[in-house]
């Protein structure tokens, strides 16, 4: 079992959720001793990253930075009126790799993997691939 | 038969071109059944992204919402002029990875993979690598 | 022996340190034939980037750039006050992978990787981990 497919809701317009554990679960359940995960949004207006896991604050400020970074604009073309999400989705990225080590994530101390939603709310789904050695 | 090289000729300056029936392709040469495909831009202003594959505006305003967050700037100090591309590509990334299972790409239902240009036109180049499990 | 850690001490509050001497090493040292170097900096105000390997230029441009896209913003709850460095790392990534092809790095011949500081300076890690073929 190296594939695992995760769910989520999200609850608003944009929001960072943790899915750290989701992620521990998957490489737990491998049993991959060293290897690769690949943590992968099949999403267009969402995407996967890396940051703070510990105020709450600095994924506020995340958000409230890609705004100004990527405004909506009145020129965008796209009917559905999304495009700013598409593009906090092409800067965020899709896919992040975690090494795995020991049989854990090797993870910084302060770092959180999160789902980061720019076009919800929304029912959201996610993978968990683990790459052994 | 795990890594390939394909080339393109973008037609502009900046584009967006789809690449993913390219990386399809390396997945079934490959004969892989589980994996890792890793899709690699070697070029420093060009990138690989995952977007949106309907809509062909999408493209565009991705381009331009690229165009507001990273303008070209008096101040830039390379003399060849194409700092702001060099930027878009840093945005975007150098790289993907998409998780093979059943022998077929994961992506979700509107996703492909692109190709960014963002100081053409010119001959490009991009690898696909296939890692098995 | 795949997986290497390397550290070093960042001189300023934001730079681009080459560290493709280090992954060749890692590489080197893996006798990886065939694979994938995957670079990981786990930290959450800095990040990995690939980009143009000559002119010096380049990078400061292109933190002149992402200084424009994400500048420090008064509204920045986060207490710390290194909220736009969190943007920053978001943007660049925290990882890259780079493919493995007869025992050696395939990088384009103008790329080279980078460990990005955002908030320095501070003593800094980074990992990379060779997974082969």
């Amino acid at each position: 079992m190296t594939l695992k497919r995760f769910t989520l809701n999200t609850a608003s317009k944009e929001g960072l959720y943790p899915i750290t554990e989701q992620v521990r679960e998957a490489v737990g359940q491998s049993q991959a001793h060293s290897g690769l995960a690949v943590v992968f949004c099949p999403h267009t207006t969402a995407g996967i990253t890396i940051n703070e896991n510990a105020d709450p604050a600095v994924g506020r400020d995340l958000l409230k930075g890609l705004g100004v970074a990527f405004p909506d604009q009145r020129s965008f073309e796209h009917l559905e009126g999304n495009s700013a999400a598409h593009l906090k989705a092409l800067a965020v990225g899709s896919e992040v790799n975690v090494i795995i080590e020991n049989g854990s994530l090797l993870l910084g101390v302060w770092q959180g993997i999160y789902f980061g939603e720019f076009d919800g709310p929304r029912s959201r789904t996610f993978f968990v691939k683990v790459m052994k050695d």
